[in-house]
């Protein structure tokens, strides 16, 4: 792996790793999307889906006007964290509680994408590369607006997994 | 393991997923202190410690209050974030961009908590668990905190790294 000396090292290294937790996330959404039950929940994974399939070319575009290759990195946090999403749930449980692990999972992944776009976005204003700035915001809107949808369609799942209602 | 059927079950095993989480950042913090040069970050990190000793304790009180043991579980989400935390950074690298490798790091790892306190807290408060509501809630206000007080340190600490100066 090449040695980071500079900001712009950084955002490079850390771009390399966002890709690599989008085009793992592009593999796990069509997954989460047929385990969820909840038909609101199955059509945000769906649209999640084509989001960061658009977050992936972001994320391509950047890598072109930076002159590097966003490959070649494989992003362990979102290995774990897609690998959690994975664990297992009884086919007794509810199909609400299916549905709540589900976002559970989702929302943290979500919160890890946040982060790292919300940097990044600050690495690159500081850099002056406006255009990358710009395509970071794109998709830094778009993971914050699917953590709200998450936690809108959680409020109902839950109180159906608490009274242990199956839909 | 066992079977998830409840959001009870549920609870429980994401609360055992934090436990891991806590004890393996009571491991990591310590580190990222030593490795930080810029002394509030070195005091955010040893003041955070202090913090997750404390959170670490709440869930130990609150596996007590609802009958289980916190033990056992490995989350591997966190493995994953604490690995990408000690990824290579040149010795030959400012500073101040280790500095901000390292707050990129930390606060990906506030966000994943965030993500959990902040579901567990509604899962207890739909079940009825009031003393476990509020420990996760007191838990949640400080992971906040923190993430603000990094970002806050960011501010400066990025600049620095653009400019190239070595603190």
């Amino acid at each position: 792996m090449s040695k980071i000396e500079t900001l712009h090292d950084l955002l490079i290294q850390e771009l390399k790793d966002l890709y690599s937790a989008e085009t793992q996330l592009v593999k796990a959404l069509p997954k989460m999307a047929k385990a969820a039950t909840d038909e609101r929940l199955k059509e945000a994974f769906q649209k999640h889906l084509a989001q960061t399939q658009e977050q992936v070319s972001r994320l391509e575009q950047i890598a072109k006007s930076l002159e590097f290759s966003p490959k070649g990195k494989k992003c362990v946090a979102m290995e774990g964290l897609i690998e959690e999403g994975k664990e297992t749930i009884s086919e007794d449980a509810a199909d609400s509680v299916k549905d709540a692990a589900l976002i559970l999972a989702a929302q943290k992944i979500e919160h890890y994408e946040i982060a790292g776009y919300g940097t990044l976005r600050e690495f690159a204003d500081l850099l002056g590369y406006d255009e990358v700035r710009s395509l970071l915001e794109a998709t830094l809107e778009e993971e914050h607006a699917t953590d709200e949808e998450l936690t809108e369609i959680a409020s109902s799942i839950n109180i159906e997994a608490e009274q242990g209602v199956d839909e």
